[in-house]
């Protein structure tokens, strides 16, 4: 259980690349497009009663009288705002609706989410209403006082407002025809000022005023009556938004102004609506500990924050942003998302993989760190991502990846994504059965697996089934994993033991693909390289040190978490066969499962808080991964190592009290977040609501978790 | 002489409202767009030695690690990065010309301007090398030491960027397709990274790098050599840029990109060069000390900062806006920066004119204070601006006047901006004899006398020449000057001496325009509306306090420089009979002379440095308004009060130390910017360019000036 209410959330559309960013008491958030952290804006929600005392929720850091850049005026006296106390306030934060309490009123915040229909599939219903870019809120206010009062939504922004009245039949506030907010309450009016205080108080209200930094609607709340009011939330950006290639968002095939948004989300807010509480309702049913249930939701709310639906030359383009980074569809991002839109909308990951197939691969060299003047054929790989902040990369070019650097941040991940490109092909086709992308890319997964086998070694004779040649792509450098910011007990590529199961999984991908193509004698060559690999993997378990070591040279005895990580691809492509304990690699599943009793300890993976760390010797631990390894951990291993509760309900604490000022993040140094903020990544919990054994809620005795 | 070269500068092409703001050692500047104040850029310009020694300008904030959002990594050992101390830096700063000197290294920002062609008449190449949103860079770095070096222009901002090479054949950086830097030297290369040092100290430079927050363009300097690049800073929006009217830069009807800008930029450098050195010397020459020589170059270039030079409908719309605050077009400004726009391109005051005329003008009915519930006939009016941050307003309302308030800021200004609307039209008409702009505003003249004598008293029994009664639009408050943000000497609209000599002046005018219509008998009216005003004030001067008190209501004791502002109309309008201190306002004049000489001392409306107070009541004094003034106590009056150096030093101090964070400001309390920053409105120093006396600069002997 959470031990504070105050943490920042998104609230975003599906699609939109945009948020409502708020819940972290006492700070600044509010609407925001396209920024990877939250916006700057004062929320202020609460109601004012006649005799001037104003109680509203604290969603605004220290207030600054705009008025005083014009002129330097003595402050009006007698007058009370009040902000709720934190110990007032209490927050449900469910799956689709984050709702606060206090004294008087509630405000909940509505984020319907749900399956987005193949844009490819003509179903103008259905993508108008997955692609709106509105989310909602609702106002209730309760004066149970003898005095009348005014219930108030509004928000302090960085730009003019223009009142909503002057466009259409609603009451708002629209600001750069880009966001803003409506209700269609005929009773609601609209003001904007430099304050809450002075805008009510006032006997005119003046919603001509645009210098007034502040925009918002308020409505009379009668003695002893209650009100609710419905608000849609809403984003657009019109045109090209994109540089270096021109796409629009998709929402604009639909939707011609902010304003026609904010209609179109207020018709539709009933339905909006249970679309919301039937996933509160699925996540409440699904037999997880509220912790479990609070980082799944807390990690659909920021993947959601980073999507961003394209539309160009009329085809769809699926875009995640890497959370702060904003980095475009970062391919080793897609791969741990991927568990998440296969679920909901499998054709958002073949649009990326299309992407990167199309655009973003390219062939180089390999060579041998022995010898890096001496290049050899390598093969086909795929880019780290496409671009960043909008601006896309020249194709065949990551934004990331620059030669010249030997195992650290931003060299080449060409190994590593080369694996992620298959692995999310098997995933994608294991899920749809679509015989069209299949065939599509017969012969570009022929070229991945040549390309895999390369650089394991060019000599086939010398091959042992991992990673051995790095790119020329790096120009004398080395590559790199996904755990760029991490040590070389999961930084470096080659030999290392958590990109040695990515092989092994890719070449059992490979098997099932070429399988399924007809081509078995390919099949087999790939499953006879997924053999090596775990052969040569099993005969590296150190017993002297009890575990297999992160990287298989120099002497390396870190003890790694993701040893494992791998182990999630055959079990998601239906390949139980390869993780039974006396199938064909008995031997590989076995090591790792001794592998992985031994790490799981305080000292050596398992931070004080009983948290997870996924390297020994690495104070920097991704949420995202942990939520993927405890998976593998419990539902394919049914390990129990009795830590099951105390580990979620630090990583909990990780999110909320660490990373409050920034939703959800992925990295942390001994539970505070040091980057990979506000991140979209972390949505691998969706797997636990596959678990069948529920496992991790502890509450499944052991002897059951015995028999998975 | 100013006593410090760190002050920022506004350094921006005419009409883009675009900055390349740059000049405050040690601080952040940069380009931006549409923007009140500066951009939080860090500029690198400078060079690094093949031995790893950096030596560059300190145009940047104390230096953040950007990469370390990404991984925390040991620093680079062994590196040396120096920054020039202020006391190795020479600046020059001419009219169109800053230049900064150090050790082996110059740098120029150089931005022409000059006479914008009416957009009316087609002239194409003009108007296009008019409105190219460019302005210019030259860097010469000398190289008198043994080892090769490398010169470097590169800059860290908020969005990635795009290495120009990839859109056409010129070198540079580009970011969001909105502004960006290119050379057409083919000596120069790219890059783009997370330092300068990390950058040059690489074998491969990596232009591709997109996630890197500096680029940069850089250039080898050979033992012993000198070598010059010459750049062009571009800004670029496209489309629809303003919010609920539709209207897009003018540039975009002759360039379709920022690349198409940096191209053509390049291609005119020398014209424009001699464009700017033409300017340099004009004021070099002027005769003027070198403090006014300052004001005016520092004026001018945060005027053209704020100037925004739209298209709607193929129809020029030009704004200024008001620095700091953004609004679109206040008329109280209007009327001070049109002696500036009268010089330069008297359509551009037209142009507002008729804006106000057609959109922003309104029909008010008026009340007396002691009655403010019975509402008499007013009249046509203006409002105080058009909207703000490119958000119009609705038609007939300012984004800043609001209702309800009394005589304090953000209430009305009806009255004044009826004076500034018929001044402005007399400044422009008396300029150009525009005959269409005099007859197509005929009918609306005849309102405006009608509705300023309506607001000195409905019954004209009663009137005697100062406003007396405050518009029905304030819902019972009072109206305002635009000294918003004084004290009721110069804030009060109602019996306000400054706005007296302002009716004063529209009645000459309106007699003026009528004369030139043939309306003979409302030119006498006018001219007898005067004669009353006038009157009125001389019979004011009160001889116990020694000068004419602020506000004839309520015991008002203040003294104001402004008194006097209203002179410069008729000396503009070539109606200097009416400045004769023998012609018919000769006891007003002789009154106001008499003010003048009592309150030009410290202790009244003068400061402790020399420097001038407008109200002997409020600390906060305004430069726009004490330049037009200097001019009128100077050339107007010939009065030499002695102190003349010593002021104009302290306002140079005012600016270059007050201010000199945010360029050009306006308001300031004892030296100390408190307001108005980043501001257009200072270009009231243009008049002294046309002093016949020169008399501030205090060399020309006093005999000389009694003369005058």
């Amino acid at each position: 259980m959470r031990k504070t209410d105050s943490f920042h959330a998104h609230h975003s559309p599906m699609g939109a690349h945009a948020s409502f960013t708020l819940g972290m008491f006492g700070s600044n958030g509010g609407m925001a497009l396209e920024k990877g952290k939250p916006a700057e804006q004062s929320v202020f929600i609460g109601y004012r009663s006649d005799s001037g005392v104003t109680k509203q929720f604290p969603f605004y850091k220290e207030l600054v009288n705009e008025a005083d850049r014009f002129s330097l005026d003595e402050n009006s006296q007698g007058v009370k705002t009040i902000s709720f106390e934190e110990s007032q306030i209490q927050r449900s934060y469910d799956w689709a609706i984050d709702k606060f309490s206090a004294p008087g009123i509630d405000f909940s915040i509505i984020t319907p989410f749900f399956e987005i229909s193949d844009p490819a599939i003509e179903n103008k219903e259905a993508l108008k209403k997955a692609s709106c870019p509105s989310i909602f809120g609702q106002i209730t206010i309760r004066n149970d006082s003898n005095e009348d009062w005014e219930g108030f939504f509004a928000i302090q922004g960085d730009n003019p407002w223009t009142p909503l009245s002057s466009r259409n039949d609603l009451k708002g506030m629209i600001s750069r025809d880009e966001l803003g907010f409506a209700s269609d309450d005929p009773d609601v009016s609209e003001f904007i000022d430099f304050g809450i205080e002075t805008a009510l108080s006032k006997e005119h209200k003046t919603p001509n005023f645009l210098l007034g930094p502040i925009g918002g609607i308020s409505f009379k709340v009668a003695a002893g009556t209650s009100k609710t009011v419905r608000i849609a939330l809403g984003f657009f950006k019109s045109g090209n938004v994109t540089i270096n290639k021109e796409a629009k968002y998709w929402y604009t095939n639909y939707f011609d102004s902010i304003e026609t948004v904010l209609s179109f989300a207020l018709e539709g807010f009933n339905e909006y609506l249970d679309s919301a509480l039937d996933s509160n309702q699925k996540l409440k049913s699904s037999g997880l500990s509220l912790d479990q249930q609070f980082l799944i939701a807390h990690s659909t709310r920021s993947y959601y924050g980073s999507t961003q639906w394209l539309s160009e030359k009329n085809k769809a383009r699926w875009i995640v942003n890497e959370g702060e980074y904003l980095m475009i569809n970062t391919l080793d991002l897609t791969i741990d998302m991927a568990f998440f839109e296969l679920e909901y909308n499998p054709w958002t990951l073949r649009n990326v993989l299309e992407q990167f197939a199309n655009e973003y691969s390219y062939v180089d060299q390999v060579f041998s760190p022995d010898c890096n003047d001496e290049m050899h054929e390598g093969g086909i790989s795929f880019c780290h991502d496409m671009g960043v902040a909008n601006h896309f990369s020249p194709n065949q070019y990551s934004c990331y990846e620059c030669a010249g650097i030997d195992r650290k941040c931003f060299s080449y991940m060409t190994y590593e994504e080369l694996t992620n490109w298959v692995i999310c092909s098997g995933l994608y086709y294991s899920k749809t059965s679509d015989q069209d992308f299949l065939n599509t890319n017969a012969s570009l997964f022929s070229a991945c697996l040549n390309s895999l086998l390369n650089r394991d070694n060019p000599n086939p004779e010398l091959r042992n089934g991992l990673m051995g040649f790095d790119s020329s792509r790096t120009l004398g450098g080395g590559e790199i994993t996904t755990y760029d910011s991490l040590d070389h007990s999961l930084g470096q590529a080659r030999n290392n033991v958590y990109l040695a199961g990515k092989t092994w999984a890719s070449y059992l991908t490979l098997e099932l693909l070429f399988n399924a193509l007809g081509k078995s004698d390919l099949a087999e060559n790939a499953l006879t390289s997924a053999k090596l690999t775990a052969s040569t993997l099993s005969s590296s378990f150190d017993d002297s040190l009890g575990f297999i070591p992160a990287v298989l040279e120099d002497g390396n005895q870190s003890a790694i978490i993701p040893a494992i990580e791998a182990l999630i691809y055959p079990y998601m492509m239906g390949q139980k066969g390869y993780l039974d304990s006396d199938g064909p690699f008995s031997e590989y599943l076995a090591m790792l499962k001794r592998h992985t009793e031994y790490v799981l300890k305080k000292g050596v993976c398992l931070y004080e808080d009983g948290g997870w760390k996924l390297s020994s010797s690495a104070d920097n631990s991704w949420m995202s991964k942990i939520c993927l390894n405890q998976f593998i951990v419990h539902e394919i291993f049914g390990i129990n190592y009795g830590g099951e509760l105390e580990a979620d309900n630090a990583h909990v604490e990780w999110q909320v009290n660490g990373s409050k000022s920034q939703a959800c993040s992925d990295q942390f140094a001994s539970g505070k977040p040091i980057g990979s903020l506000y991140y979209p990544r972390i949505v691998t919990s969706i797997l636990w609501l596959k678990a069948k054994s529920k496992a991790f809620n502890n509450k499944v005795k052991s002897e059951e978790l015995a028999k998975t």
